[in-house]
């Protein structure tokens, strides 16, 4: 029964799955709180999830409750959501605005950045600068809202910022509305959570309606004769993309920096089949008005991944974010936000079943696959198993993630 | 993650509130339970819940069942409620009449005296006093129904009992009946109940119907001008009730013995505001049959609290007892008890919803500070905060807090 | 709060309960799962629960899923769940119908013997034995399915295969189907459960129904004046039965080896009052067809009982099996089972209500029990009490548990 966290790291086998203590135990959750989501940048949020002065979002990380608001400069501010007398929450809603940050307890009165300006039998302290919210380190990459909990967040995001940038620009993220969000618990570890997200082995037999649109085999692995059709039609397709993609001026060739680093992260501008526009049913756009003033709705689609919890989708006429933040060793909170240009009228340029229709299944499906995959790694029977060769991203993942807790812990 | 309760007892700020393991960790918890709630004077009941002989109460305190029954001398007795044969709980219910205590797995039988009278196929265990039930110390203050767990009970009981009988006794809680009682777990530790109740810095912002008739300000702390009219007038009512207090022979002033004892307690004869008769919305009186004989209902409200687990308002028409009782780490159970005289008739003398308004809305607003003060702790970003003036007596209650887990650790 | 097992082994005093920590602690809980559950035959369902070919049943035994499936030989085998991939759960239905064992997650397809014999990407590894599913080792007793977990069974199981068998084979419960099965979580250790089972000190309180055909004292013990009617009668009946059981080669004399040995049974064929068919509410027959080709209804009861998890009642006219695994340290599993002569019609034959009612009723008084233990237990105030002279059973079932553990930890 016992855990020790140096010995299970030696003790991960390389293009393997994890050591199952790693997975199910109480201590490994722990470890993953202190040492991955709280040393790590960790995607929260997008900024039209709070677009105005004032509007504000709530984020339980762990133990801690985070708060986003947008001050009166439009820039995004993070604190702790701790009131400074008696340790009580502020905001008690997951969203909402607000001119002050009040706390309901006491009604101690904090401004937007975090400044105590009011509290009762407290007068000496306003002003001190002593009795401050707590700030959390926050970067608006693009529209997409990060934080880290650590007062030393790892510097490297500002590279993954410049890298990323030139290919997240041209979607105009911050242009866009959120058309839906929702959250799903999942019943299993975050971390199967991620490693279901990193291949699409399981694709052809679990998700039917994601393969209306995303080809199901696009690497050079084991092309079975069944698969030779789809792979000579993604290969052809793709040839054609990149001419579309380097007129348009977007770039689209993968950069790929899953290890070796504290901010892991992953690009890469995908075609799609058939009409190839968009993730819905019939592969056509979801939404009529495309973002960031497009005016060609086949533009495939741009996928992002930064480690720990983060995958996102660009598409011509939507985006989709995924925020992965663990909520038990067994229980997974996976949130997925759709978004349209902020102009697009609902009703007229999209429908929300339409849009959404492929990631709610999709979702579910892996949610399955994340709780059986838990389910197993719990089991004496269990030992960490050879990923084939379309899964070396998740053994990539692995491989950070053991890294990573090794960098924190010896 | 280590907890060191020696170390934590050390590092507690005065003036300050706890380090937050004590309020959150699992084993806090359970010292708790073994130091505070297993060896100090708990209040479990008020006399009237079990007013005939054969009338019984069980209550759980931690993982302890407790049963109270009345006798045929009409003295209440305690016992734990786990048959001597194999184990089973022996009442199961929270309140009824009974005969004899009659387990209900193999039929073993006690008397209310706790003496085993029956069992079959131990005619030879049958008054050998070996199997009698184990008796739990109790005490009946004025019809306040106290226990302790421990075997060897803090003598200062009687001392408190001596201080506030004469506070207690024109109030003949004894001749009262159960007009109505409510239990409500709130989603925090038991200490941050206490604490919220040992302060009234947060009645402004949170108790809109209690300050009908409770004086928003009753202290000297901070008098900004907004409450200088409700402080004048505060001292001006106090003035005018001492005068009639007195002439009822009725005692009024604090007696303050917080910390450094086992039995920490406080009472106090207050004023209340506009009518002053009643912790009701309009500050009338909602028993029309006083309590005690009394004919004048403007008598304000005498305040009793007892550390670790109660507080008491004796009214001039009515009394409400509020007893603390730990379920875990982050629950509490706060069960209110209202009573009125036992000739008082429902729907002629009195209302239950209007008798009972202040206190339901007054409890509902209390557990949610302490479901958000409870939150707060288990961030990583708490740290003590610094109480208030007129949280003196908060601070008092940490104080008595560490003294007695220290006094039983060291 | 330590928890040291060889110490409480050392302390569980002859002809008593067990200390308090085996009941309730997490730790117990633990040491339960590996070295009673782990390591012992368990009895986890019937034959006829999985009567064709491709027929399976899956069952959770503490972290563990195992798969029953009878193979194209018509031989129960049993595997681990655990996909030797990523380790995902294979069936997840508790019971159902398969030609393969096909992994849900990434199709990784097993035959009924275990093999892998399709993985895509994997064909180097396909037929090579090294991705195999892992075997649990399984036996048939005369239609009763038990596993081991441990690789090393107890081989004595053998031995008592040998005793029990020419008791049971006259039921032919292989020609059984199942006609009603029930699953009931108590609140409650397992121990409890099985302790409850082994004596009927408590039916004359708890069990009305049961003793519409058992016979409510069956023993030498303290026989009361208004229990001498019913002892006669046991005893008259007993021998006239005998004659009866002698008369059709049915053996019926206890054999008891409950300790002293990896597994612990008992077996004896009884009387039951009143027409002595079956257990039901007028102890008549409840299926008209009889099992095993029987013609007389009156054959009383056979009783079986082996360690740790299971007791049965094999009637002339049905059968009875009881598995019971523990779900935590407080819930556990109890599947009741009734089976009658495959041929037997419902509706026409028997009824399940009728068939069901006495032991749905007594399972539930049984529920009641154990939770009623259970709370006790967990109480400061209780210790270990002695055991009536009729309860020596569940005495030596204690005795066995604390050898079993004792011969795995020393």
């Amino acid at each position: 029964m016992g855990f020790d966290l140096p010995t299970l790291l030696r003790a991960r086998l390389p293009g393997h799955t994890l050591p199952a203590p790693l997975y199910v135990t109480e201590a490994a959750h722990e470890a993953d709180l202190n040492l991955i989501f709280g040393r790590h940048w960790l995607f929260v949020a997008s900024g039209p999830e709070l677009p105005e002065p004032g509007d504000y979002v709530t984020v339980q990380i762990g133990r801690n409750s985070v708060m986003l608001v947008r001050d009166d400069d439009g820039v995004v501010q993070a604190f702790h959501n701790v009131c400074r007398h008696r340790g009580s929450r502020i905001l008690l809603d997951p969203r909402g605005e607000t001119g002050n940050l009040v706390c309901p307890y006491h009604q101690w009165t904090y401004d937007l950045s975090g400044k105590l300006i009011h509290a009762e039998q407290f007068s000496d302290c306003v002003g001190s600068g002593r009795h401050d919210l707590k700030p959390v380190p926050v970067r608006d990459l693009a529209g997409l809202i990060y934080v880290c909990l650590a007062n030393n967040p790892p510097p490297d995001f500002e590279e993954v910022a410049d890298e990323v940038l030139p290919y997240l620009a041209p979607h105009a993220l911050d242009r866009c509305k959120v058309a839906h969000q929702e959250d799903i618990v999942e019943h299993g570890n975050w971390k199967l959570t991620i490693e279901n997200n990193r291949e699409c082995y399981h694709c052809g037999g679990g998700h039917p309606e994601l393969l209306k649109s995303l080809f199901h085999f696009f690497g050079e692995y084991e092309i079975t004769p069944e698969h030779q059709d789809d792979h000579d039609r993604f290969v052809r397709t793709t040839a054609e993309m990149a001419a579309i993609w380097d007129e348009a001026g977007l770039p689209w060739r993968a950069i790929e920096k899953l290890s070796g680093r504290p901010t892991g992260f992953r690009i890469e501008r995908l075609a799609l089949d058939g009409p190839g526009e968009s993730y819905t049913m019939d592969a056509r756009r979801a939404c009529r008005k495309l973002v960031g003033g497009f005016t060609n709705a086949r533009l495939g689609t741009l996928h992002l991944h930064t480690q720990p919890n983060a995958w996102f989708h660009f598409l011509g006429d939507h985006a989709v974010t995924f925020s992965v933040l663990p909520v038990s060793a067994d229980r997974t909170l996976v949130r997925t936000t759709w978004l349209v240009d902020r102009d697009a009228v609902e009703g007229v340029d999209y429908d929300v079943e339409n849009l959404t229709a492929v990631w709610r299944a999709t979702n579910k499906q892996d949610g399955n696959f994340v709780s059986w995959a838990h389910a197993g790694a719990g089991s004496d029977a269990y030992e960490p198993g050879r990923y084939a060769a379309s899964e070396y991203m998740v053994d990539m993942f692995c491989t950070w993630y053991t890294e990573r807790l090794a960098a924190h812990t010896t």
